[in-house]
């Protein structure tokens, strides 16, 4: 009981810095990875942190961080890619969106910039999808 | 004015799932990234969450997501690692752990296991920083 209130004392404070807008309008027509099919999303900036976006480069590879926010965080185990044959596995083991925090990370290109609208792709995530973060691809390691 | 109060009005709660234990013990004693010469570290899971780290095995590479506690949240623009010559970039186009939303993405290698301890590394995060999630690298792209 004493874990059990530690895991709930400490919170942190997540704020959208923007929305997805996509044609993909539910999680049962999302693809459950950018290259499985995944269309071109637009990112809509926050106007409250615009500045942040520059130097973000069309052709560039980014890390584009979501909060999953259909996601159940009750969650603890699943089977992989929902293949019921699959045996339980962990989620920190998966990229399952249900997880205690779902956060959500999405390679994509840059492929237009128009103001605080940033076009990407290929990317999974459904229409109105909070995005928290946006992060280069580090050169050194191709990874986030 | 409309804007700031969306900005601020929708909100999401994070809970860290762990706490990375490391011999690194302030901001100015981290190495940038992993790979600039960081140690190994461990990463000490809640309890109430044990159950998600089944199928998490020591040699994989992983992306482990932590919360930047000692960041700064209102920063929007800064040098590209704190070269004073470099321009001010968005902070988008960096990797500076100073930005709305303090998430940092470490790929690691799984070293050890040790019941709801796990030995990372290498890994740039400070004693204490919080853990909120942990996701395998995908085979597809080695990305995040």
């Amino acid at each position: 009981m004493a874990r059990s209130t530690d895991f709930v004392r400490t919170e942190f404070i997540l704020k959208p810095v923007g929305f997805v807008r996509s044609t993909i309008e539910s999680r049962r027509d999302a693809p459950m990875q950018g290259y499985e099919g995944a269309p071109d999303a637009w990112i809509e900036i926050e106007r409250a942190v615009a500045d942040a976006v520059e130097g973000v480069q069309v052709g560039e590879a980014i890390i584009v961080i979501t909060w999953l926010h259909a996601a159940k965080r009750e969650t603890l185990k699943v089977h992989p890619r929902g293949n019921k044959n699959a045996p339980l596995a962990g989620v920190f083991a998966t990229r399952s969106p249900d997880r205690p925090n779902p956060i959500g990370l999405h390679r994509v290109t840059v492929k237009e910039i128009a103001g605080t609208r940033i076009k990407v792709g290929p990317l999974e995530a459904i229409d109105g999808t909070p995005v928290v973060d946006i992060k280069p691809v580090l050169a050194r390691s191709a990874d986030s």
